[in-house]
Parts: structure tokens; C-alpha cells; sequence
């Protein structure tokens, strides 16, 4: 039995749904991200240039928008366990040229940024809180990795019973099996995937 | 390239390590998860029998063990968007034998047993506060499915910088593709793979 | 200088307004915290029935209401550092008499109940995702006491961005300075005050 | 009946003990804190005062030292409902002199510094993930207000099952009634309450 069906006779890729008060958030297109030397390839860049035109779009609906870095203190006091699996993670401090998002998204002033040192946009973070605020109820994906960043902060806005919609052809990841294999999973399990097209149309 | 050397040169795949003062976390091996027609199948039978004696290690060595199940209110009062994806999860309640923790791995009585709502053991629940009350600083993770309560939680167990051991033959999902995904992505990113038999060895 | 006049003068004390979708937070008003020989006393027992009316209003309306109790595992599992200074409380069990709510506010099928083991509501528990998931902007707070569960779960509801209003004579202390204490501390900093009557003609 | 006779009588004020892998955390004592223009006035420059003697013993016994400031985003993308209680606290962004950590007791390099937005030291920051990177069991609090930022982050720190230790002439408010009702709270239900020249003999 494929896996589709599997998971479709278990009751599994129900629909969030599109809500009515959507904020975009775009994880992690920064410097390094988008390098291949770095934490970059695959389909990284296609995801951020496409992200373009939906930000345009955020912006023109007028939608509240949110982006996150990886940012570690230069001295290393919050480096954690994290650090430990992926270890040049902690090179991505404040200031450093591979922590600033790339130029083509650069945020606008009011938008919030997010700055993390964990894989989700909300863990240790006033995200939630900051959604609260805005009355959000969706919240739009973008970003990479698919199989890092986007993973963890979908599987958290769900937990929060905001309504992930990953849109997937702006999301990203240096290889593409992960990129393939965990959209399943959260189009199966924590979020709506959708096309950038179909949520451009949508907002 | 393939996909481990791409991310062993972005320096992915380091590791965690074992500590000093591990506990045992047994997620959501209950009824309806071994039970092939509702959320079980796959390799989750074998993983669930393996996990006995490991579970008897752990008793004997005196390391604390939790256990998670799935429980929702009976009148539906914390439902929320999780079971928009997955419909049948609301009827894991209190009482109902799907949630129950199989016979082979009951808890024995001073072992937590954490109740949640969300995919990950640490959401809206009391473990991480229990972890540090046991000053637990490796939280060896079984359990299904590989590819989303076990995940879920083992994100958590990174960011909250407890070094969290997968054993491989102790996790289980209903279709082996999203198994095997997620335990690349969790040996590159957040946390250690190890054998039944080498936990055991090292308790 | 009063003190009213000090926390003015450094632009304390403004209001976070009654937003357009209020929940009601019945905090704690259970036996034990009702009876004078275990967590009683005070104006606890007026404020409880004060409490009725209130909850009337608030199901008449249609808003959410929220209950919490006080509930530690029965094998002693759960308790932590809480009940090292407080040691009755890990007495309140799932089928305790005392951590019963009482029989004037018993919850209706579908009015969420919070278990907690902490002072606050949100603390370890799946609240605020509740909370969001009903688009909830404003978190009305009863219960008991002021200066313990009221208090931090106001202030973990202004963390979250929520607008917490305080019932002032809908919220108990088992003695009377810190009840005051803790308005004064909550209408200055974290939640706007209100009379039972005012937010009832506000419903 | 006094207030001590009536949480005695109901088992209050019990100790959490002093464990053996304290840190010191230092809540936002910052220039806008020190100055009774801005946050400041009553006991708080005595306190910042006595606090360098235990950062110094803290440094010396070489213990972690975490150190709370509080700032904002400069365009306000992350002003919310804490700022309507206090409209001031806005202004302490990141390079404001407000916002500063005094002179006296400056971070050294590889001590944590906590940016947050509430009250808590705990609430959307990484202060409880690195607290259990480093086995931390006992969080010892100076700092100010103690009604405010210490009264948060001591209730969410024994929520988390640290053991808080409020060092009683060590933390200040602008306003001395507060200040004693919140070391009375705190004592009785989430503290112990220690003075300086003991806590510097213990460690």
C-alpha cells in the first residue's frame, strides 16, 4: 500500500483551512541559508526568489509579516546542544554577514523579526505572544529549511491551533529527499500545502 | 552528491553525546497505535516489543521513565486544529482502551504518565519541569511514530538542550518511508541514533 | 508620595481595554480552596458567590468559559518544587473531594477544563493554544487566590498578549493584605480592574 | 489571626532548599531602573548596590551568572499589552542608555544576556533551556522590581522546578509596600528568601 494510502485510511490529511486573519512568516532566508558552502543548495534559492511576489503580495493586503535569523551571542553564552549536531551554527551572531536576511526580502520597518537560536520560530521567542496581538489565526509559511526550520515552527503554530499553510514551492532545503519527504509529513499531519499562486489569489 | 555528504560538509551530523543522568521516555505506545487499523501498522509492533527490555533496563538501572499518551476531553473542549488533520485522534480520551498504554509496557506506579493534546510530549504539558526536578540532562526517546510524536518531542528535547538519544529499533511508524526520513533528519539534526542493545549496554 | 502616586508618575497604571472576544477564566474555585481548614478563607467564599452570576451572564452571552483545577497524579509522579512550599497541594488528586469544583460554578459539557500542578494557568498546560483557537482577545479572571493563581495567570495572560481584566470582587484570598497587594500590583501593571456588575453590563 | 499564623495554619512557607548548582540571575538591573525619574526610586539602588559583592563572590565561586534586560524592538513590531499597563517601557531598545546594564554590574563575556519583553526572565526567551544546558538547580534572584520582573521570573522559575532564592536585600521597587507584599508572597509560596552575607557564605 503506498503511503498516501495508508495514511488516508487512518483519517489522516484533513484540511486546516485558510482562515481569516493571515500573517506571512518567512524563516530564515538569510546570507547563509542561501549559500551553498554554507547551509545552502537544493532548491533554496528558487523558494526565496519565488517568496518575492508573495511578499509583495503580504505587504499590498496589508497582512502582518514576520521574519526570523538564527542569531547566537558573540560570545557564546546561549550556544546549546543544538550547536552540537550542526556546528556552525553558532557562527550566525548578530552582526555577522551570514545572519542578515538576504536583500531581496529585506524587512520592511514595523514587520517583526524573529531572532532564534533553536530550530522553531516560537520556541523561546515572542512569537506566539505577537500573534496573539495581531489576532492572526493562519500562518503562512516560507522559508527553509523544509526539513529544519519550517518543520519545527509548522508543527508549533499547529500546536498553538493556528492554521499552518506551507506554501510549497517558497519553501526550501539544501537536499531534496528531506525537502520531499517532510512535506509529506506536514501535509499529512500539521498543515494545509499550497501553491504560492493559490495563496497570492487567496490573500 | 548524496544526501549525507551534503550535509556532512555543512557540518551536520555531529553529535550530542550521552550524559550523566539519562531518563527513559516512552511515547504513545497505547492501544490505538499498535492497532493497524486505527494509527498503527508498519514497524510498530516490533519497535513496541523491543521496548521491553529496555524498559526493564531502565527500571533495574534506576533511571526515571515517562510516558506520554494521546488524551483528549470527552466533550471535545480541547479539540483543536491537529485533529483537523488527523479526525480520529479526538476519541484517544481518559477512559477509552485506544489510549491506553499496551499491557506489555504498563507504568509502574511513581513513573510519570504525560497526557497531551499536541504531537510533541514537551507541548502544554509538565515534562520539562519534571526533567529538571530529576536534574535529567539525556532523555532516551521510543516510541511512535518515528515521523510525529517521536519527532515533535525530540525537537523539543534538542531546543530545551536536553541531549536526546532515538533508539532506532525502539521507534516505529505505520509506513517505513516518513521512519527512515525522520531518522535522518533527527541523526543530522537533533539527536543521537543508537541501538536498543547499546543503550542497554550503556545504562 | 502614595504609592498610587509614585507608579503615576513613571506612566504605570494604564489600561489594556475590554477587547470584542472575551473568554471567562474561573480560576481554582474548588472545595479545598474553599474550605477555611485547607486553602480556605477570607473573602474567598464571597467572591465564589459573586462568581455565579458572572458565569450566568457569560453562558448566556455565548463566551468561552475556561475552569482550572489544581491536580497532582495520585502516586506523587508530578510534584515538584511547588509543593515544597505549599505541601498540602500534591493532596489534590483527580478524585479528591477538594480538588473538585465547586457545586455552585460545576463546568457544563464542553466549558474546558485545565488541570495544572503550577500556580498558573498557562504554566504546563494547553491554555493559551485553547485560547487561540477560539480567537480569544480578552481574558476576564475570576477565582482564587489573588495573590497565588490569580496573580500568575494574569501575568502569564499579559505575556501572551491577551487582555486580562481582573473581577475584583470575584477574586478570593484566604487573608486580606496580600488579596489588596495584588490588585494594587495587577491594576498597575498587568491587567485592567473591574467590578462584577460592570463587565456583566459589558457582556 | 496575622497573615504568617494563617499560611502557617494551612502549610505555606515551606523551604525549596538550597541546591548544589545555583546561578545567579540579575533581573534588569539597567540605568532606566536606577533612575526614580524613569522605573526607579525606593529601595532599588540599595539593592544594585549589595549585588556587587555577590556577583563578585558568584564570579569567584565561578557559578553561571545570567544577567535580564529588558528591550524593544525600535519600530515597535514588538510593543504589546504589557506596554498599555506601562507606556514607558517601550523606549528601552537595544542601544537606548535606559536599557543598559549599570556600570557596576557589567557582564562579563560569557555571561548570558536575556533581551526580554515581559516580565519574566522565563516568558518567550531561552533563560530555562540554558539554565538546563548547565545542570542548573537553584536560581538565586537579584535584581528589580520585586513586584515585577523578580516576582515573574521567580514563579516561573519554581514552575519549572528550579529552586528560586530571593535574596532579600538584594532586590528593590520603587515603592516599599509592594516590595514587602511580594517578598511575603514569594516567601510563603514559591521562594526562600535569604540575605546577602548568607547566600555569599553558602556559595
Amino acid at each position: 500500500m503506498s503511503e498516501h494510502k495508508i495514511y488516508e485510511r487512518q483519517g489522516y490529511g484533513g484540511s486546516v483551512g485558510f482562515g481569516n486573519a493571515p500573517a506571512l512568516l518567512v524563516v530564515d532566508f538569510v546570507n547563509g541559508f542561501l549559500d551553498p558552502e554554507l547551509f545552502g543548495g537544493g532548491n533554496i534559492a528558487e523558494a526565496a526568489a519565488r517568496t518575492g511576489p508573495l511578499l509583495a503580495a503580504a505587504r499590498k493586503t496589508g497582512i502582518p509579516v514576520v521574519f526570523t535569523r538564527v542569531v547566537y551571542a558573540e560570545d557564546g553564552s546561549d550556544v546549546g546542544m543544538f550547536c552540537r549536531k550542526a556546528t556552525r551554527l553558532s557562527q550566525l551572531t548578530e552582526h555577522a554577514d551570514t545572519s542578515q536576511i538576504i536583500e531581496g526580502l529585506a524587512p520592511a520597518s514595523g514587520e517583526l523579526i524573529v531572532r532564534k537560536t533553536q530550530a522553531s520560530a516560537f520556541f523561546g521567542t515572542g512569537l506566539a505572544a505577537n500573534l496573539i496581538a495581531k489576532h492572526i489565526d493562519t500562518v503562512i509559511v516560507t522559508g527553509c529549511t523544509t526539513s529544519g526550520c519550517v518543520r519545527a515552527s509548522v508543527v508549533d503554530a499547529v500546536s498553538y491551533n493556528f492554521r499552518p499553510i506551507v506554501v510549497t514551492d517558497c519553501v526550501g532545503d539544501r537536499a531534496l529527499g528531506p525537502h520531499d519527504a517532510n512535506l509529506f509529513d506536514m501535509g499529512q499531519k500539521y498543515a494545509d500545502l499550497m501553491l504560492c499562486d493559490d495563496v497570492v489569489a487567496r490573500l
